[in-house]
């Protein structure tokens, strides 16, 4: 039986053109790059070739790109990096665990975190971030796009919004250090947003943003973080003074190189065409099952969300379940986000979008990508209806 | 022009048994060991698969390692992980970076560390550590093997005087929180030893011991920490609360199951045999230098070594400028460790051993490995004296 991947919010697989880029490093060129010789010098080169094109493609200058282990330690880099006892961080509820988790042990330790509330549609609105703002907010940081419900926040009109807030720079004394608001910082996590968005850094108007390989046809165990110049990062891990001292350890040759190589591939004019396939793969699956199954609804905005995103609730059935019973029948979904999939919590950011718990639970995360199908979607739209009628006729649901 | 490579110690090439395990999982087993769906579970399975190997390399239980993205981000998961203001932590003065930084960043959050000297060789004492102990200490930190100079340390001696300490449990009081002297946590960054020496963290009497990938014939980008259960360890990378909630961010799986084959291989008796040959080559190396070299001497100790390390230095020479002369030749070799060959600074270690600046500048580091033919070393035996001699002419010294 041929399985069918529809979880690529989760990983992706990688790239053959980046298999192949990577190749050359898992083999004959293996130096250090802190090592002067002539091995050595070739992956740094490499290293540098990857930094350009991760810059090119943000539209920032090399020396801007941090490489790190993750996504994650991005993400733990941005916001332990830039907060200390006393600050105000502005997030989102419906961030990802990378950045939730992050502030809550700030908060700890005496940083103050804002969590914005989002619309039924899980947007972050732009005036609740200017709302939130006080006199020793360093930080605001909100994702690209969600992982859950594919919802696209507005980056550049918060971006906006806060290049005019600083530029008023009207001081106040905080404790121990004057404070400006010019050094409020915004970062977004842009995981989901890379293969689909416009990731200019100028256009978005921000001073940090996260990228993970994995997400975009990259290998795992690399991530990107844009740190603008001037902004004052403080190292999470320190050592060698690899790149640029924020990020200490023998650089990841291969998988940086894999990263590099899945930016550029990304920003082949092919793939234009290619997600637009996908968004109507997409509209497809939302219009059909709306249509096809009681009962069920569309989580997340229909117009503000990525394309390869579908997030439908079902009532009265467990997405839990949902997930184990179309594995059976080999299709590859999942219910929320594949980090808080090993605990049996409801979504969070579903309920921060309004729902009820026993919506929240009975949520399906169906996302596509480069690979999929038409056949795929063909034959998911038929699994579909009777597993669903047959888990409601389960849990008793009429 | 066939390349020598003689610096091991800096980084080692992938093993093609290594390479041929982490194959699947960047092609067909792409899943996330998070989603529970069967992509999800073989990847889970594999990663499962590598810390068994890992654990079992180092006799401990596989819910005691915690992969990390480098054994530099392990070593600051240790350090950071345990010691808060107040605390007091004991390492050496001939640590890796990735100690000595982390333990600098804590001093100026308050809490206390003694570096300890080190003998003329290079050896830490243990009647030092014991000198050191304060009713604070929470932490000692020494690593196994030297990476400049390849000095064994002596750490089973280390363990077992803290095991006797932590057993008299004398229980002070401390600011805030009661204090026993059985919180004395000990770590040992066993990088460079992990190729050639017993790691059984039994025998060595250690609660946090750290590993790295790609010193090992393993890729980059992956490390672990033997955490011993118990251990009250704080992550330094939060999210989705990957590997126990210690180290958040999705699992490098190819990476990690690189480790965990690299550390089979590590086990495989012919290289007892390979390591026999290693020992023999250096010697060789050692023997005809200090025969056929004036004024050269070997740093660190002669007996308790790493079978594979040679840090000699040449009076009159500039370590960098041998380098690069050997570089031309098509050596690689190293002065210092690969970590600080960026810098202009002597080595910190050699400088502990008591050298003088200029000692310390002009030391040379060759280190040896897996893939070291008797050809190689008699090609380099014939390359470098005159190297050296070309050197002490344009430097003047006679």
């Amino acid at each position: 039986m041929a399985k069918i991947y529809f979880d690529y919010a989760a990983t992706t697989p990688v790239d053959p053109k980046v298999l192949k880029a990577m190749s050359p490093y898992l083999k004959k060129e293996f130096g250090n790059p802190s090592s002067i010789h002539g091995f050595g010098q070739k992956a740094l080169g490499a290293v540098d070739e990857a930094r350009e094109k991760v810059a090119n493609f943000l539209g920032c200058d090399a020396a801007e790109i941090v490489f790190t282990g993750s996504a994650t330690e991005a993400n733990n880099l941005a916001i332990f990096g830039l907060a200390e006892k006393g600050d105000h961080i502005i997030t989102s509820k419906i961030e990802h665990h990378a950045i939730l988790e992050p502030c809550q042990a700030l908060e700890k330790r005496g940083v103050e975190v804002t969590y914005l509330p989002v619309t039924k549609e899980g947007l972050v609105e732009s005036a609740e971030v200017k709302k939130a703002i006080k006199p020793n907010t360093v930080l605001v940081s909100v994702m690209y796009a969600n992982n859950e419900i594919g919802t696209i926040q507005p980056i550049a009109e918060i971006g906006q919004l806060l290049k005019k807030i600083k530029s008023s720079n009207m001081p106040t004394v905080r404790t121990q250090r004057t404070f400006e608001h010019s050094n409020i910082y915004f970062h977004t996590d842009a995981v989901q947003a890379v293969n689909y968005l416009d990731c200019n850094v100028e256009n978005l108007g921000v001073d940090l943003l996260t990228i993970s390989s994995h997400k975009i046809y990259g290998p795992k165990g690399v991530g990107a973080l844009f740190v603008k110049r001037g902004t004052p990062l403080k190292p999470l891990i320190y050592g060698g003074g690899q790149e640029k001292g924020l990020r200490s350890g023998t650089e990841n040759v291969a998988g940086i190189v894999g990263l590099g190589q899945a930016i550029e591939e990304i920003q082949n004019p092919k793939l234009k065409i290619q997600n637009i396939r996908i968004k109507q793969l997409r509209d497809k699956i939302i219009k059909r099952i709306l249509k096809t199954i009681p009962d069920s609804r569309l989580n997340g905005s229909p117009r503000l969300r990525l394309p390869n995103n579908v997030n439908i609730s079902f009532k009265g059935v467990e997405g839990e379940a949902l997930v184990i019973a179309l594995d059976q029948k080999g299709i590859a979904v999942s219910t929320g986000s594949a980090c808080s999939s090993k605990t049996l919590e409801p979504s969070y950011a579903l309920l921060a979008l309004g729902l009820s718990h026993e919506q929240a639970h009975g949520s399906l995360r169906i996302t596509l990508g480069r690979y999929t199908t038409e056949q795929e979607v063909e034959k998911f739209l038929k699994i579909l209806p009777p597993v669903v009628k047959k888990l409601r006729e389960i849990s008793g649901y009429k």
